[in-house]
């Protein structure tokens, strides 16, 4: 607990503090993702949680300052991102069904005649980059561009490490784009495309950053950042509302639905063990720990934001 | 518009006037469900829609007084009552995941071992149906006792010839039964638990009752039927929440993904051409016009709750 | 070795007695069927084999005295009875593809509406008995005088308490035959269906019967059975070489092609430890031994088969 | 009909005419392959055929000696070659199931965990090339010199034109190369691999040519070549009845069970309007013709190979 929190919110401080006891005791029940070495590096004992409320105060707790690999969490900026330069064309492209199947299935794909399910899911953040690949000259840096613009930190940038081990080993990636091609949804050479997506992948935020990040969809459109204009929209407000409906029914892969019924908000998970919450109209919350379950989500992450739900009312209207 | 607004809900009435206008000229762009002879009988061109407000007020324009076929709607109404009935344990008979395929699929109830993905799909629908079957000497009287009474109308039953119409045509669901069966997740003759399930499905209501019944959803848990004591809860505020977060994800068949990201409010679609919307805090709306599109949700329907939100915002907080 | 064999034929009765003495090493490699009660009673440590040539001789060694239930090899006789009664159209009713997939699955029967694959999965062996149950008054009975014919037993009879047994747990059958219901591909009842299904897989015989119940697949479509006019032809020539290309694609269900390519003749598995194997123009070759691989064919008698190519060379032409 | 028969093969002179004759009717019922541009420009009307016994003496009828594209049918060859490197070994990497789904499809291989059903299924020949790839230096010319000691002709070689056109457009491929890689199973680089691959699809061969090459196919596995040695083997008698039953198994696709029920021989199609068929024992038989039915076999090869074993009965014993 690091910023000066007012003193109507000592209950927040409070809040975070007891969920970041309680989630101790669940060390050791989930695995640090291990599909590529240097994800696998990382220490599995972290835990940090940041909220940023509209009202511009907000809270952490643990380590909410660690830069953490944001992984499949980007799709959600590549999304905005893509939504903002396109616009609803987007969806002749990709849809925005939950997939219900894990989520580098090939057999829906194949069923659906490669268009991916939503732009959650690795093929549908694929054929996402793809439209940004034929947008900007560097879809790379464009987006890097945005993120800091988003965070207001210039120094912000991905882990060149990770992103070459992920692009070295990104067989699997390289099939779905392949697959999409041959179905005439893929425009770009997949090798290009995968390395403007692992380089994002690979892009690294604090809990605090991440949280302010995505002010945006929790304010209505309208970011935050000290570096933007007052009231500077980044979507309009029915788009925020729409990403939102997008991020509640498809966030967390096949645990989506368990998600929406266990805590309600909107989300976005990434194998790097963070995920971001959005509380419409209240704040965004980040949590960052790299235990992960079954399904690809971070253990301490759904707990705490369950947590924080019940002791909030925040998924009450 | 039939009930006696108060003067400071003039809004409402014109804004249901103005949908229903509006939709007209959406006739003929879907078709009646044909698949048992029965159904395909109700003529087309009927549209009816029906507000009721947590403040107990009520609105309605069109064929809103017509009783109509709920078919899948009631699953939502079977749910509710085996989760009163068994809780949580629930979940170890059916999933909170969408479906991802379409609403009778067998391919992913045999690569998930007969568990179905969740209560809305067929599969689910009638595992829940043979536990409450289980629970109920006769579960067709238990449920049709509770419609009556969210409902306040001790006349509210079936449609005996509809009924018995989809029971002789059942061999998809009676295939789905004995494939649960095959795996340990069905406890009673699916002949049974079918004959069961097709008088649910054919149970019928009028718009009003529907919006009525459904009321406990959007008031935290809380009935508001005249036959009700005072603030009798149905649910919990929290597992209110819970049910709407399922319908958000999982209401409308393989299209939810579609509707939350178009209309977002939890809702649930029936082949009889209803759809009921949950406005937490606010109200439940209910929709009635038989042209189907091609994934089986109402056409009209579907267009007069993204109308809806447009004009009054409801989906935004 | 009980018949007397003619003194040329000594080496068939060397190879039967050296084969017998190799597969004693493979007791233990694999589990007795278990999914009824009843089937899972059978001693595992037994192993018979049959030999009847074309000109009359025969030979046996082990239990081929012995009766076993032929389960799905009773599918060869209902194809070749269904065959004898419609033809040709039968086509229109299954296919004549491998599978490519678990011998009970529901995925293809999906994808391909209704329309299994070929007569020899159990999805195509319930279309083939749903004909044959359009055609005779009692089915069962009608098949029973079949292989009482070919087998010149006028005893020969299904064992009531596995036919019972298997009745009782056919929850997967029966979805597979509501499931071609609801494609229109099932004409009758499927409980009726099914209890001629079950009688049929319950038939029992020994490798010496069912060796020479299917001799006329090794000679030219006619039957040598004592109670047949000489020369009697069960199918012309060319359907009894139709009847075999089946055998050789289809007839161990997803381990038919492994059969072929390390056995290759034609040949029928059941999971009563049954194997036949045609060798046309030579005889046929029937071996039993109760323990199953992991897809359901007997381990005994797919080395004896494989042993028996190797020493005869009868797999060559 | 070009080589000089002897006179008492007048019979096998006369069975050609009749069927060539009778195959002019089947002109206009299937399509020219059209995947990709090169191989579209075929004529549609053209039908050759030759036999090659093993005796030595051979037969032709109408466009026998016209080069046509190969494409499938190499995977015979590459299938025996990598036969001969690696022996049973190659067992480890792919199945010799029939694959029961459609020559390129996904969805088996992701059940299958990357392991193709058989080698002649594009994936299966993918993983045949890789290993040929890992075998030679140059496996593409290993792959020619290997054909062109077969049919004698050193001037054989493949189509620059149509290998540089099918490699433009291998994206389905492709991705199904890097999803084995994902697998582990796969361990060239797929560029590379590709490149293989598409130059052996694109060889040419005549009917006569093509029926000289298989010949060790039908004659126990002794190649009749004029540049070989007298008796020379290219496979053992064994292996090479193998290889002839994975043809029966899975040579035309998923029509494989169709061709074995109506043909009863080892085939090999290809898209190209190729097809060779072995006759154990007696010779080969190539036809082409480029018109091709819905599953990618040619109309009229299939009807000639039908109509020559009727007249011949070489698919009896």
């Amino acid at each position: 607990m690091t910023e000066t929190p007012r003193p109507t919110d000592s209950h927040l401080h409070d809040v975070l503090q007891q969920i970041a006891n309680e989630a101790q005791d669940l060390f050791g029940r989930g695995e640090v993702a291990n599909y590529i070495p240097a994800l696998a590096e990382v220490p599995a004992r972290r835990f940090g949680m940041a909220l940023a409320m509209v009202d511009g105060s907000s809270y952490t707790v643990g380590d909410a300052h660690t830069p953490f690999s944001l992984q499949s969490i980007t799709k959600l900026f590549t999304f905005v991102l893509a939504l903002k330069a396109v616009g609803e064309d987007l969806w002749t492209r990709v849809g925005r069904e939950p997939s219900g199947a894990a989520f580098n299935s090939m057999v829906q794909l194949e069923s659906e005649r490669g268009i991916p399910r939503n732009p959650f899911i690795n093929a549908g953040a694929l054929v996402v980059t793809d439209i940004l690949t034929s947008r900007y000259a560097h879809m790379d840096l464009a987006m890097l561009g945005a993120l800091r613009r988003l965070t207001d930190d210039p120094a912000l940038t991905w882990n060149v490490r990770i992103a070459k081990s992920e692009r070295d080993t990104a067989h699997r990636n390289m099939a779905l784009a392949y697959f999409m091609k041959s179905y005439g949804n893929f425009h770009n050479p997949p090798e290009l495309v995968l390395d403007n997506y692992c380089r994002q992948c690979a892009t690294e935020m604090t809990c605090t950053q991440l949280a302010q990040a995505t002010m945006f969809l929790a304010n209505g459109g309208v970011d935050l950042a000290k570096g933007s204009q007052p009231g500077e929209h980044v979507l309009s407000a029915d788009a925020a509302r729409r990403v939102n409906a997008l991020m509640l029914t498809c966030g967390a892969y096949d645990a989506s639905g368990d998600f929406a019924y266990r805590i309600g908000l909107p989300i976005k998970t990434g194998v790097g063990g963070g995920i971001v919450a959005i509380a419409p109209g209240r704040g965004t919350i980040s949590v960052w720990s790299p235990e992960l379950d079954a399904k690809g989500n971070s253990v301490l992450g759904a707990f705490a934001l369950e947590r924080l739900v019940q002791l909030t009312g925040w998924n009450h209207d």
